[in-house]
C-alpha cells in the first residue's frame, strides 16, 4: 500500500500535536510542514523527523506530491489557506475549528467545497471523544427517549492571549463553537433560534474587542427540545467540559475525566483528584496525557481511514458552516439583547 | 412558659404535614385547622389528636386565640386568606408558597404586611434544607470568590391535576418561584432581566391552560452574574433538585440526596440508588422520608422560634414578592419571545 | 389505647438519645429513669419533662409499673441488671450492645432469657439503618447470587476514654460486636471458624489494657463465603462504616452517607463533604444530625411496637450471644496467633 | 543514536502486546519473536512488520545480535529460558510476572542474576499505573501518615483455561503476586507474617488442581501495618482493581477505572459506565482501550530507557522472588490453616 502524503499547515501547539499522531499512523507520511517561525520550528520537526520545513504555506498548498493537508494556521487565514488549497487541486483537507472565523467566509468555502466536490473534514474532535459518542449513541438508541433539554457547560482553563483572541473568531466562533456542533451532532437536530447573554469577567481587554469571556446561550432546536450552553473562558480549577440530555424516559449526562481516580479522606473531606487538563504545551515526544487526547488521534486517523477507503469523512464542511452559522447569531443576539432566527442569516 | 396556639387553613399534604410538625413543637399547640372537606379530614385530625375542625377557614381567622396561621390552601385563595387575618389582627403568618398566584395582589399583600407591621414567613424550604444552606454558605464565606454563573435544575417528578395547576399560578409561579428565591437567596442579590422559553413536552392540556411543563429561564443579575434555570413538570426518575455555581476561585454544586448509598454492580455498570422523592402523599404518623423532610421541619420550627423571641422570621412577604416578580416577568418573556426588564415591572 | 410505661437505666449519651426517643413515641410514658450521678443528670431530666429520677437502677427494675425498661448502663453491669429485672419480672427488655461483656455471662443470660420467656431485643441499630437494610434485602432477593465474600470495614472517629473501654469489654465486644451481628444478619449464615490480627496504632495505654485499637478479622461462614472486617478506634476524617458483598451475579456496597451532597472544585481537586459523624456528646433537644440518627429511632420504635402487638422483637438475646461468640474467638485468636473454630466454643 | 535491538519470547496475547508496543518506541529495533505456534502467529507478525519468526526461544536466546529480550512464554518456562539467555550472555531481560512458578527456582534465579550483573525487569505492571502510583506518592509524601492498613481487592473478569492455570503457578502465583508486589511498592515495607483462606466458588476442576478461585490473605507487614487482600478469578462485573490504604492521617483509595464518565438516570436510578475491562483477545493493530494499557506501554518504555541510559530497572528480580515468597507463603498457610512466617522460608 502505497503511503498518503501529507502536509501540516502551522505548527503552533495543535500543528505540532497533529503532526505527531499523523507519525505514528503506519498509512501516513509526513512530508512537509509550514510555519512562519522556521527558526523556532526547526529543532521539534528535526527531533520528530519531518524531513521539510517552509516558511511560506504556499509551498505546501502547491506541493504536486502531497495528497492531503491538515490547517492549523490561525483562523482568520483559514479561508484563503483552504481556498488556495482546492485551487491547487488538493481534494482532502483536514482543518481545525472553526473552519472560518466568520459566518459569510463560511459560506463561501462550503460553496467552493461542494463545487469541488472536496472532502473536507472539520476538527470538531469532541464527536471522536469516548463520552461524547455514548452520550450519542445512547441517544439515537432511544434510551431517554425524546430528548426535552440539553444542558451544557464549557469552560476552558485558561484564555488563550489576547493576539490570538483577534485572530480567534471570539468566544462564540472559537470556543463555543465544540458546543453548538456537539448539540447538533447528540440530538441529529437542528438550531432555530438563538438567545446568548455574553459578560466580562476575567480579562478587561476583551471588552475591548468587543467580545466576552462568559456567556450563556440559549438554543431552540428544530425537533423542540431547548438546550442551554454555559460557557468561560479561564477556570480555577482547570478544564471542564459537561453535558446532560434530559428527555421522556430518562436522563444521560458525562462528567469530566479525572487524572486518577483516587479518593482522598481527611478532616476536610473527601478529595477526587482533578480533572484532566486542556493540550498542555506541546513538547516533542514527551506528553502529558490531556483529556482529549485520544479524540485528537482519532479524528485524525479518521480521516486517513476515509482518504484510504475513499469515503466522505465527518464532520464535513457543512457542519462547519452550521456551527458558525449559530456563533454568528449568538454574536448578534449577545449584542442586540434579543433571541435571533437562524434562518434569517441562512444563506448569507 | 405559654405555648403558642396555632391554627393551620388547609388540610391537604402540605397542611397535614405542617400540621403534624407544628405537633412535635413542645412550643405550639395546634387548636383548629380548617378544609372544605370536614368529612375526608376528620380521621387524620382524630388520629392526630387535633381538637377541632372547620370547614370554613374563616373560624380559623377569626379565632381570638390563635396566635400564628399556617396556611396551605390552593394559591389563587391566599391574598382574600391572609388580608382577611391581617384585618382580624393576627401578626403571625406562615404561608406556602408562593405568597399569591399573580404579581398584582402579591405587591398589594406586601403593602398589606408593611403598613400593619405583619410577620410573615413565606414556605420557601429550600433555604432551610442542608445542601441549599451549604452552597448559600460557601459563597457568602467567599470561598468560590465572586459568583459569575449559577447553573440551577429542578424535576418534579409528577404533574399535579390539571385542577391544580389552574390554581396553582402555573409552572413559573408554582414550580420555579422555588428557584427565582434560591438564586436570590445564595447570590444575596437581585434580578435585572429575565428571558424565558417554555414547552409543553408532557401533558397537552397544559398547552391549553396557556401554561409550559418545561422551560429555561436565563437571569441576569445585579452584580453581573448570569442564572440559568431548567425544570421540567415531570421527570420518570423522580424528583432532580441541583445547583451549581461558579466563580472566580472555584465551583460548588450540590448532588441530589439518595435513599441510600448503595451501588449495585452488575454486567450493565455501576447502579447508584434513587434520588428521594417528593413529599408523598400523606398518611397520618406513617411517613416515607423524602427529600425536604428536614428543611419543613426546620423553616415552621424557625417560625415559632421567631415567635417566642419576637423577631422577624425569613423568608418575608418581601421575598415573597420579589419572587413573583421574576415569575411574572418569566410569564411574559415566554409569550412575548424577548428579555424582560425586572425594573419595567417594579411597583405594578 | 394504654400507654407502655417504659424506664431508662443509664442517662450517659446513648441513655439520653434513647429517652429523647421514647418521649417522641405516643405510645410510650417515660416514668422513670436512673443514673449514679443524679445532679448532673437532673437539668437534663427536667427539660425533657421525665417525672423522676433514681440513683440507683434497682429503683426502675422494681418498680412494678414499668413495662419495659431499656438499659444502657456500662456493659460490665448489663448481666446483674438483666438479671435483676427478669428476677423482678420484667418481661420486656431492651439493651445496648453488647448483651454482656464476655462470653460466659452472655450464655447465661441467653438461658434466663429463653426459661423465663424474656422478650429481649440487643441494640444493634445497623439493622435497623436504610443503607445496611437495604444491602440485606438486596443479598435476601438475590440479586447478587451466592455470597462469596463480604468486606466490612468500622472506623469509630475517636477512642473513647480509657475508663469507658475497661468496662466495654474491648475492641471486638464493643466495636467489632456490631461487624459480628452484621455479617450474620445481611448473609442470614453463622461463623464458622475466625483469625484475628490486632494492633495498637493509636494509644498506648490500650495495649496496658491487652486491647487493640486497630484489628482485622477474618470469618468464614457457614455456607463457604469468607468475610473480612477491618477496624480502628479512630479516624481523622471520622467515622467511617461501610461494606461490600461480592456473589456470583454482582456486588453490592454502601458508602458512608455524608453530611450534604456538595462538591468544591478547586485547583485541588474536587472536594465532597464529609460523611457523617457519630452520636454527638447529647444536648437535649438540641441535636447535630448523625449518621445513625434514624436507626437509633427505629429499632426503638420496632421494640414498642413489638410490646404494643405482643411479637418477638429481633435482634433476639440469641443474636446478642451469638455476636459475643465471635468476639470471644477473635480475642483468642488475635492472642494466640491461630484460627480459631466457633464450635469449639459454643457451649461455653 | 542505535537502536535497541529485541526479541520477544512468546507471542500469546501479552507477546503481542508488548511487540506491538515496542515497535512504537523509535529506541527499539524489534528483531525476531519466536512461538511454537509460527502458523497462527505468522499473519501477526508480517501486520506488524517484524522480519523474523521462529519456532524456538532458543533461537531468540541465541541470537547474538539481540541486546534485550521480553519474556511472555508460560511461567513454568521462565527459569529455563532466563537462565539461558543468561549463560548466552545476555544482559537485559524483560520477564513477565511471575518471575518463575515456584520459590525455589525463584531463589535460583535471584542468585544467578545477581551473580552475572543481570539488569532484569519484572512486569509489575501496576506500578507504572497512574492510579496505583498516585497512592504510592501520596503515601511517600506523608499526606496519610503512618500506614495502619492497606485494604486491596482484585477480581480478574473471566478464569482463564484450566490448561493455562496449571502452567500459571495458580491464585497465588499468577493472579496475587500483582497485589503482593503492589502491597510491597506503596508502603516500602515487607510482610512478615502471611494468612490465607481460599475456596473454590467458580470452577470445579480448580480444586482437583489444588487451588483456589477465591482467596483471601492477611498480611503483617514489617512496620506495623495489617494489609488485607481479596481477590477471585471472576466477577460478572468485570475487572475490579482497588485499593485503599488508612494511616494515621487520613486515608487514600483508588476505584476502578471506567470506560466513560456517563451516568444514565431512570426509574432505576443511576447507572454509571462499566469499568474498564481486561487486556481484550489480541488483534493487531486495533486496539480496544484497557484498564492497564497504558501501564503495559510505560513499564517496557521504563525498561528501554535504562537500557539506554545504563541503569537499573525497577521492579528488579529481588522484587520478583520477594513476591513469590509471600505467594508460596499463602499457598501453604491456606493448605495448613494457620499464620506463616515469612522468615522461615527466606533463603529456600
Amino acid at each position: 500500500m502505497e503511503k498518503v502524503k501529507f502536509g501540516v499547515i502551522g505548527m503552533g501547539n495543535m500543528g505540532s500535536l497533529h503532526a505527531e499522531n499523523l507519525l505514528k499512523m503506519k498509512e501516513v507520511e509526513l512530508k512537509i510542514v509550514s510555519d512562519p517561525r522556521v527558526d523556532e520550528v526547526m529543532d521539534l520537526t528535526s527531533t520528530l523527523g519531518i524531513p521539510k520545513i517552509a516558511a511560506n504555506w504556499g509551498e505546501v498548498v502547491e506541493d504536486p506530491e502531497i495528497d492531503a493537508i491538515v490547517v492549523t494556521a490561525p483562523t482568520v487565514l483559514h479561508y484563503e489557506i483552504i481556498s488556495s488549497a482546492i485551487n491547487s487541486g488538493k481534494k482532502w483537507i483536514f482543518t481545525e475549528k472553526p473552519v472560518t472565523h466568520d459566518l459569510r467566509s463560511a459560506k463561501k468555502l462550503l460553496e467552493l467545497v461542494e463545487k469541488n466536490n472536496i472532502k473536507l473534514q472539520v476538527g470538531f474532535n469532541r464527536r471522536f471523544d469516548h463520552n461524547y459518542k455514548k452520550i450519542h449513541d445512547i441517544i439515537e438508541g432511544g434510551k431517554i427517549g425524546e430528548v426535552h433539554i440539553i444542558r451544557d457547560v464549557t469552560r476552558d482553563p485558561e484564555i488563550h492571549g489576547v493576539d490570538f483572541l483577534k485572530g480567534s473568531g471570539g468566544l462564540f466562533y472559537d470556543i463555543f463553537i465544540h458546543e453548538f456542533d456537539i448539540v447538533r451532532y447528540i440530538i441529529s437536530q437542528e438550531v432555530e433560534r438563538v438567545y446568548a447573554v455574553g459578560s466580562v469577567k476575567w480579562e478587561p481587554r476583551i471588552k475591548e474587542l468587543g467580545d466576552y469571556d462568559t456567556a450563556v446561550v440559549v438554543l431552540e432546536i428544530s425537533g423542540g427540545a431547548i438546550a442551554v450552553i454555559e460557557g468561560t473562558m479561564k477556570s480555577v480549577y482547570g478544564y471542564d467540559q459537561r453535558l446532560e440530555a434530559f428527555g421522556s424516559k430518562g436522563s444521560i449526562l458525562i462528567l469530566n475525566d479525572r487524572e486518577t481516580t483516587t479518593v482522598l479522606s481527611d478532616g476536610n473531606g473527601l478529595l477526587l483528584d482533578k480533572p484532566f487538563q486542556d493540550v498542555p504545551p506541546y513538547r516533542p515526544l514527551r506528553h502529558t496525557k490531556h483529556r482529549y487526547e485520544e479524540s485528537y488521534f482519532e479524528e485524525l486517523y479518521e480521516f486517513v481511514r476515509c482518504i484510504v477507503e475513499n469515503k466522505t469523512p465527518l464532520p464535513t464542511a457543512e457542519d462547519g458552516y452550521k456551527a458558525n452559522l449559530v456563533a454568528e447569531c449568538a454574536k448578534i443576539s449577545s449584542k442586540e439583547n434579543k433571541p435571533i432566527l437562524v434562518g434569517n442569516f441562512e444563506g448569507i
